[in-house]
């Protein structure tokens, strides 16, 4: 019997609102993280979070999100274990907490909470078209950029 | 592409002391719930909770555990997706809150409270040798029997 | 300057519904918190919520509600302290927490949830006309009562 | 029977760090608070959220910590009631819940996902030598300003 399947769980945050390019850069980042066999935590709503578990999804990979609201149903058609948190941002810790590293792509102020608890929790957070409040946000330029630091983040760690 | 391929959440709660009769329970219970396609969610910690989870790898199912802790490696062996949310007990209630149907099997104070939330939320509780507090805990007298009642609890909600 | 003058956190808990006996019980033991220099920790809702507040504050007590929703005005009109915490039912264990010893009086599945967690976190509870599920609950038989057990675990902590 | 004698929540955010310069402005902050009769809540700890509660003892105010362990002990002496939480990082969106306005002194990470929180939440915020991440921050250049402008987000809520 194999143990603990899941792999580490990386986060993928950033805005609900639907925005292409953005949409484009979580999905790769999506697809490379399930390639890489993590598992993929979001907010499991719209936007970046539909985007990157659509792309965990077309390679096969797990999609764990983590919902404001009480109805697992809210969740995005990607998501495969919806947990309804019922704490509205708050949740936003919860998904930083839960994850070994954080990659935030683009981002409005839910966005800018979630990097600013990463940091204050020590946690690494990679950073794709976000929020330029901290050198110690890992920049990358693009998702496969993003998640080989990503992975070298969990190595370090191991 | 398979969406949501999780299956719904159902939550095995009790203690985390070790007793051979009711890790049996638990386990049996884990056993049958991955082979009726659920998620199993619990609190990923010692005695019923490592034990519904031994049993649902053992079919092949999907595990989470939300821990009271930071540390994800605090979860037992059998947990895919250990969730660290650094609430303490207050990670009862998402557990009650991330199922649809709670069974509950043995168990001390903090099952109770669990017990007591999800009542307080109107979703279904199945209880196995746990606490004898209410007539809206629907009694099972054996792992099979608890299984049935959570599944036909789903069917209704259909 | 006089620091710290609040006082011992004591909390109250109880059922939103109206009861007169349970309310008559609620505002006495309200009062005589008050009385023995307590603040009042509740839920900031109806029935013992806020018949106990209602008690405190008629003895010019300090009283605190901490919320289920995000709207500070749903509290009752004898909380000074209106903490809007948006955590549901989640609330119960602010309470538990934030207060030294805790006394139930009547209640439903909430006040079930909130002894359990009390319990389980090792605090006193002091029960008046409530659940009967454990004999670490000390009861009393009057609000006067109730109001003595507390102070005297607070005496025991110093 | 003057009921909520509490006023206004205003909540003051800032770094634990001591910085005398910090300090004396949350002090004047606090201060100037609590003659305008409003309750102050912060995170109860030391650097700004000792000095603000300093200053608004000072007066004569209410205090209000929530802390992020359990340990009430651990508020600094000016606070009138400690609520342990036990949420760690967590408490800070419940500090931007339970005010109206939130003021911001100086700061780390942990005040930057407070200010994002907020301005999340739609709360005002006011600014007093902080992070400058957005245009939705109201600037104060010292305490006096900081504080008539949280009034004024008062007044414009009535």
């Amino acid at each position: 019997m194999k143990a603990r399947s899941g792999g580490p769980l990386i986060a993928v945050i950033g805005n609900g609102l639907e925005d292409d390019s953005l949409n484009s850069l979580a999905e790769q980042t999506g697809y490379l993280l399930a390639e890489a066999g993590c598992v993929l935590v979001n907010g499991g709503l719209g936007g970046v979070m539909r985007a990157s578990a659509r792309g965990a999804k077309s390679k096969g990979g797990l999609t764990i999100g983590l919902l404001p609201g009480l109805d697992p149903a809210a969740a995005n058609q990607y998501i495969d274990v919806p947990i309804a948190t019922g704490l509205g941002e708050m949740r936003n810790l919860l998904i930083v907490r839960s994850a070994a590293v954080v990659i935030a792509i683009g981002g409005g102020y839910g966005t800018l909470s979630e990097i600013a608890l990463a940091l204050k929790a020590s946690k690494p957070v990679v950073g794709l078209k976000t929020w330029e409040v901290s050198t110690d946000i890992t920049r990358a330029n693009d998702a496969p950029e993003a998640v080989r630091a990503s992975l070298s983040f969990l190595k370090s760690r191991l």
